[in-house]
């Protein structure tokens, strides 16, 4: 006798729930396409937003990897830029030099972890959740690469924008090196370019020298 | 005796150059968010641009390549599809279904890669110019699996705007099919899903049904 015919089970076997699993996040991912933060395109029309933002992270990460202190897995840490801001979905952009706001961005950005990643199913879930934790944690070769990247782009936009958002924010010298702490630990070399970037700028007058 | 004290030489041998040439063409690259396409984001308030399309193909490679007909390395496919607009830099996007813009697209295209991919220390720029052409080519599992998410990704958004692009360009359905011929040939689990969302747009009306 066959079995009845079960629509979920079938639909499971044959993936279907996986893939619409699957294409819910990458729609839902989309919105990151309307989270703008605070730095300026390189021709200064208008800010960048996150998508803009990790797109260009994965493309230094798979250009500069050389510049890692350690070995990194190049494809996890490309990953790991992909998904590092989606949290901002609803967690919303953080602006670095915001007090405020960085009290409470960890509780903010853990609550959208979990609605967000959990759009997906349970094993992709677990793996992107646990990536961004990763990120945010710093304590991996791939992290300390990829958060090196996420602090050192920043710089080179305001750079090639004469400090555009580093002025209209009256953002000071210290707020910026501390900003970079851990950049150092990521990537000595990208560090050496960035620390000279960010001198050059506080002697134009574009960064308020606090020291 | 020592040698004469060479700059160049010198700054070759410490790696500056070298890493001054890769963050111009990291500075060029930036121009891709003003690269905007004909596909509306998901919430239909503007069109997409390159770096966030290439950001959302990159995205989609990580999750979705266990559907690639064939195995894939995932990170030659996600650097693949991260690069693989940035020739529209200089040669701007050509709708999909503008034919008098693509009779001039490989020509132009062509001269752009030939300025862009050359910012790169030559090693790095000969290996995106192959990523880029073997993209074009779509004569390798990465690059099938490629071409198929680049298919795929504005139907998906197409498809959440209720066909807004489409019914503002009149597309006929004959176009996407045809646009869409070599999807089955990266991914026949996507291109089912696809293929089932433009019959759907089609009875509804969105898609003209020219068949």
């Amino acid at each position: 006798m066959e079995e009845p015919f079960d629509e979920n089970r079938t639909k499971e076997q044959s993936g279907e729930n996986r893939l619409e699993k699957q294409l819910r996040f990458i729609l839902e991912a989309d919105k990151s396409k309307q989270v703008f933060r605070q730095t300026y395109l390189s021709d200064g029309t208008r800010k960048e937003n996150d998508a803009e933002h990790s797109w260009h992270l994965a493309l230094m990460c798979a250009l500069l990897s050389e510049y890692a202190n350690e070995p990194i897995d190049v494809a996890k840490t490309m990953i790991m830029v992909l998904i590092h801001d989606l949290i901002e979905i609803d967690a919303g952009d953080t602006y670095a030099y915001d007090e405020a706001g960085n009290a409470t961005k960890r509780e903010r950005e853990l609550k959208a972890a979990d609605r967000i990643f959990k759009l997906l199913p349970d094993d992709q879930s677990a793996w992107l959740r646990g990536l961004w934790e990763e990120f945010e944690e710093a304590e991996t070769p791939e992290a300390r690469f990829a958060l090196a990247l996420d602090k050192v782009q920043p710089v080179l936009l305001n750079d090639a924008t004469d400090g555009r958002a580093w002025k209209e924010h009256e953002v000071r010298v210290s707020q910026i090196l501390n900003r970079n702490e851990r950049t150092p630990a990521g990537s000595r070399v990208l560090w050496n370019h960035v620390e000279g970037l960010i001198e050059k700028n506080t002697a134009l007058g574009r960064i308020r020298d606090d020291r």
